[in-house]
């Protein structure tokens, strides 16, 4: 059942690895079948190392085990209300890349300082409120989820395709789960050269208004001009 | 002789290198066997290519060679006064890693940033007061281990399983060797998000108690929810 | 046609994937045939890893292909007008590395802070100005080389082969595209090593004339002693 | 001729490579024969892939060629010097490893912020004076070790293994090519940790002397604890 979208976010879990995104058995990525509402998202505390396509576990969008012996990630139901919020995403990764955590937890937005940014994320990106102690007392992964939605109230989640959980690490989602796991690895690059231009010039004020316009643009959109006509 | 135990040691010394946590012959891991007392511990300056199960030296509580022709880690002194001072503890983890030892060299204790820190240490990794000039010139070593058992005498060390020794390097622990050097690791990884954090957030207050207690307890003690039920 | 011109250039891209300068599909080198004024280049948005001599772009120096099925790369109008404007280069090479990119972010020229700059730059990395939204809106890859151009009014470019596009990313350039990436992938060293020296010493003045003098004509220009004789 | 010195100097160059302190044909080692005067050195320029020990250059403590037909490292005339001025010396590397190159091109000396800093330096890593003109103008190479021997007019170079030369890189030495490719290998990560340690903690005053003394002491001279006795 839904073996092509288990070997999707198997491929995409270990992009995560190959790319030096995650530690032992941080990081989680899950994909789902819109026609079925079926998500397929990585066990909870496995080592990457002997994971197969048959460990994802499949869960309904209310987080039932409908295929699977093991826990789904701890972080499942954060993954099942974007998947309910945002309809037209395929795919959500959540890792602790290092740089991407340290603005989490230091607070702060990453600026669009550049072209780089430009060319993913159209604006800059967000962090969350500080979930609240009853938030976090209560049905805390939820939760985590709606601090999510809110900071997208005005937000299109597929002009920026990521956020920063404050106090916790980056959630990243895109089409499906080879283009959310691209999403988290371009993060945390521009997470680490954002981290350097802060230093660099505290008062860099980021790409002006046109710049991320053209860059945004060349890459998404009918009017794309980049990589090869399909 | 503790057969097991040797190759527990051995392998979670070659998992400080695999994880670039140690250069040349720096750090030392030594696991204890709590039903004879007996300690085995990394022989002293020896390359890790060429290292095997048999180089580990067995010592008593009192650091009396039991077994084995080479000489102990010179900081074995810490080790078994650790062990004494913490009976719960199993294994025994000292390493230079690299951003650790510069928020030990800078006298700061690392503040729980985030969840990644929340996950492994219930609170912030203490530094310790420096060593007076009577204890350097003392017995070192144990004195070493002194100045650690101070620093926790309000401190549970199975809730915060590291420390930094002031001006030198970490100290961690865990219930057995595998354990102790994931936490050596994961140490590291978050004085690293940690550096970032406070350069990019001097002011930055850290966790909430609320997060702290959520993502603590969901990996440790009775009600812990992370990983496969065992 | 030109099938050595196409083999540097594609080893030159493999360069960069070597030394940690590109992620996925970003960067690109072109190279030119200055007798029959033709440009070998990068296609846009084809994966390093299955890329072949063959899959280069032949343009002429208006962009007009004469010769390849793919599309070239997107930067294709600025290496063009460098060309032109400079006629001694005979490659070009456009990279996001992660800490030249940062300073192009902060809207910083790179200062000759040591002797490995002075080998290599003759006096600091230059940032353009920014461009405005006219620019952009307009022949947006074209204006970016005309503000490289601009930039390089008073400058030599044989002297400094690279410069920082503010907002942007680096472009560096060489006699052939294997010097072209040889100084990309050195002035990311240099961009590394001037973070860390502007963060310990922000008043830092640099090399003085005599040391940038000495190290640079120590390896360029007619009395050049670096190296074996040719 | 001097086969195992040329071994010895070539293998410390290899090592240079393999702990990622020098990029493309930066740095170079030599080696001396006390017996005999002779000097073997990398020879200039050559790519550390193809390089033999046959490569290595052999000279006089003058700098004449007594056997090879490459030309000896650039660097070549500062080696003679530290040789016949630290008559107690075997061997010489210069790198631009990047944090301690940092450090000479700040300008600063490396405090003796912690252990790992005192097990192998007794006392700050210093820095000489920037070169005057006249300096440059002149014999240049030769003044950069009269830079460097000045520097050590108050310092023991056998207890202070290596230099930064202002605005250029470190020069280290030891017994052997082997002992200082090592001391270079040290010093670029106590190079690092000293820059993470001197952010967060400016005021940061460094080891104490007695801490100073019982680690140097531990690993060198008589009464020397650290390793297997031989």
């Amino acid at each position: 059942m839904l073996d092509d979208l288990r070997a999707q976010v198997l491929e995409a879990n270990l992009e995560l690895v190959r790319r030096g995104l995650v530690l032992y058995t941080f990081g989680n990525v899950s994909g789902i079948d819109r026609k079925t509402g079926l998500v397929a998202i990585k066990p909870s505390g496995v080592p990457y190392e002997s994971m197969q396509a048959s460990h994802m576990v499949i869960t309904d969008l209310d987080g039932k085990i409908v295929e699977g012996d093991l826990q789904p990630s701890s972080d499942l139901a954060t993954h099942l209300l974007l998947y309910r919020e945002f309809p037209s995403i395929g795919a959500v990764v959540h890792t602790h890349s290092e740089y991407a955590t340290a603005w989490a937890q230091a607070g702060r937005s990453i600026p669009a300082y550049g072209t780089t940014h430009a060319d993913y994320f159209y604006g800059p990106v967000p962090v969350t409120e500080e979930l609240t102690a009853d938030d976090i007392h209560g049905d805390y992964v939820h939760n985590t989820g709606l601090a999510i939605v809110r900071r997208f109230r005005d937000l299109d989640p597929d002009a920026v395709p990521g956020v920063l959980v404050a106090g916790h690490a980056p959630f990243c989602w895109g089409k499906d789960a080879e283009h959310a796991a691209h999403n988290a690895v371009v993060l945390e690059s521009i997470a680490r050269m954002a981290f350097y231009t802060a230093t660099l010039n505290p008062e860099c004020k980021g790409v002006s208004q046109a710049l991320l316009d053209r860059h945004y643009f060349r890459k998404h959109g009918l009017n794309a001009t980049y990589g090869q006509k399909r």
